[in-house]
């Protein structure tokens, strides 16, 4: 069904993620338009052939043909959206998001939807430190995992045509997860990682530091510079789940300060081995 | 000084480092023995034109022509070296090492070192997650780090010649520190870095992980594949600067949990600015 480029998808908020969604999707002959806040936006990208047509408003021309509706926004302002205007959406259309926490996203939204639309969540988790449509690029897809957060509400037909989206558009695993599996796992892998990288940098002000650091630090801080508006509603719309992950870390950290404490070093070894041993799975991929 | 070919020099450990250093040094003009503990290193070697000659076992011969010589042991096993093999030195050798930690190295062998030879340490701040001379490469040192730590019982031609190597090997930065210094540094950027990483791997045991992760989960765990024999031995040498960092490195996480405990989103976002701004720094050069 995906397949069918006669289908017409509106993409909401065309910034790094929608425009690189824009990208992919009308390199496979799909007509995208997009309705976005910036009129520069949107000539650049009409310009630059991302998109067909473009919005700076939000009207039933702009949303009422469009079969597929792809969300590119913060969650709180996804979740306006949806109360604001949901009477434009055409019946029968399918809604996917690109939001990077879901327990706290998907069931409101599902909630409060018309019952002629559905709502199918998914996270792309690809990213890059820059922003903006100017900066998009479908190549971030490469390599990442795309990930689809089905609930009981969602249809069969619906999860596959989301999961074709992520494949389509060249995610390299695409996968489904619940919501709250989702938000247990990103909570570890992504949330966690910049809550350290956030403050290892908040640590340390001394001016010169970049003349004596090597790759290690260098890598490790690479996510330290952060869009605080973004990841400050991402972390507290993830609360509990992020806290929990937080406090493991802290648990194995503490394990670990012990071992130097004590001169523990046969511990401390252990230690180590488990992290080699479980790096090393990721390398062989 | 430096650039005078004639000069002998002797390399002790031939591994990943002291295997680049090799290759480095040659290609330059040198000539280049090495001593080593496994005679299929020293075959390699010779073979692949990385060392002109080589040796398994410390004898006079193996040391005594030598006039640079550089030491690429354990910390512990270049004490024990010195202690019992010093007599072979030539008078007026210059000794040098790429130890990791400085302050608890430094002034021991200094302090047990023949009167008519000089010490003077530096850390070449580059690596590979693989190990030994097969693996050498000297291009690790471009765009690295390399740090002269002396003490006020060295001369300042030794200190010149010393920082000379460093730029010879194709180091992108060569400065100097005090040992201290150099310690509390590279506890911070290298060890604490290390130990986030290592306890990071040890939080999770889910064997799909892979399937979901991110780039930045990925470059943060990279250096969680760490030789524990060597590492451990460089914490416990710099145990009480690494406890500092840890702990400071504790002070900043807790802060930014408790913002995320208490809903503060305005301290959250200042933490995440400072990171960014910060980290910037880094990206500029």
């Amino acid at each position: 069904m995906m397949l069918d480029t006669r289908k017409k998808i509106l993409i909401v908020g065309l910034g790094l993620i929608g425009g690189s969604y824009a990208k992919a999707l009308r390199k496979l002959g799909f007509r995208i338009s997009a309705i976005t806040l910036n009129r520069e936006d949107i000539d650049y990208s009409i310009e630059n052939g991302i998109i067909d047509e473009g919005f700076t408003e939000v009207t039933e021309e702009s949303v009422s043909e469009a079969e597929l509706i792809i969300f590119a926004l913060y969650p709180k302002t996804f979740r306006e959206w949806i109360e604001k205007y949901q009477h434009f959406f055409k019946s029968g259309a399918l809604i996917t998001d690109v939001t990077g926490v879901k327990s706290s996203v998907v069931y409101e939204i599902q909630e409060m939807l018309r019952p002629d639309v559905e709502f199918i969540a998914a996270h792309p988790m690809a990213g890059k430190e820059v922003y903006g449509v100017q900066n998009s690029d479908p190549k971030i897809f490469h390599g990442a995992n795309y990930i689809v957060t089905p609930t009981d509400k969602n249809t069969e037909s619906a999860i596959e045509d989301c999961l074709e989206l992520g494949r389509l558009m060249g995610f390299e695993r695409v996968s489904v997860l619940s919501p709250e599996k989702h938000d247990e796992m990103i909570g570890f892998v992504s949330q966690l990682t910049h809550c350290i990288a956030v403050s290892l940098m908040n640590c340390y002000d001394g001016e010169k530091l970049q003349d004596y650091t090597g790759d290690s630090f260098r890598d490790l801080t690479r996510i330290a510079r952060i869009n605080d508006e973004m990841w400050s509603e991402l972390f507290l719309l993830n609360k509990e789940t992020l806290l929990e992950q937080m406090d493991k870390f802290l648990l194995e950290f503490g394990k670990l300060r012990k071992t130097l404490e004590t001169g523990d070093r046969e511990t401390m070894r252990e230690m180590m081995k488990i992290s080699t041993a479980r790096r090393a799975l990721f390398d062989k991929k």
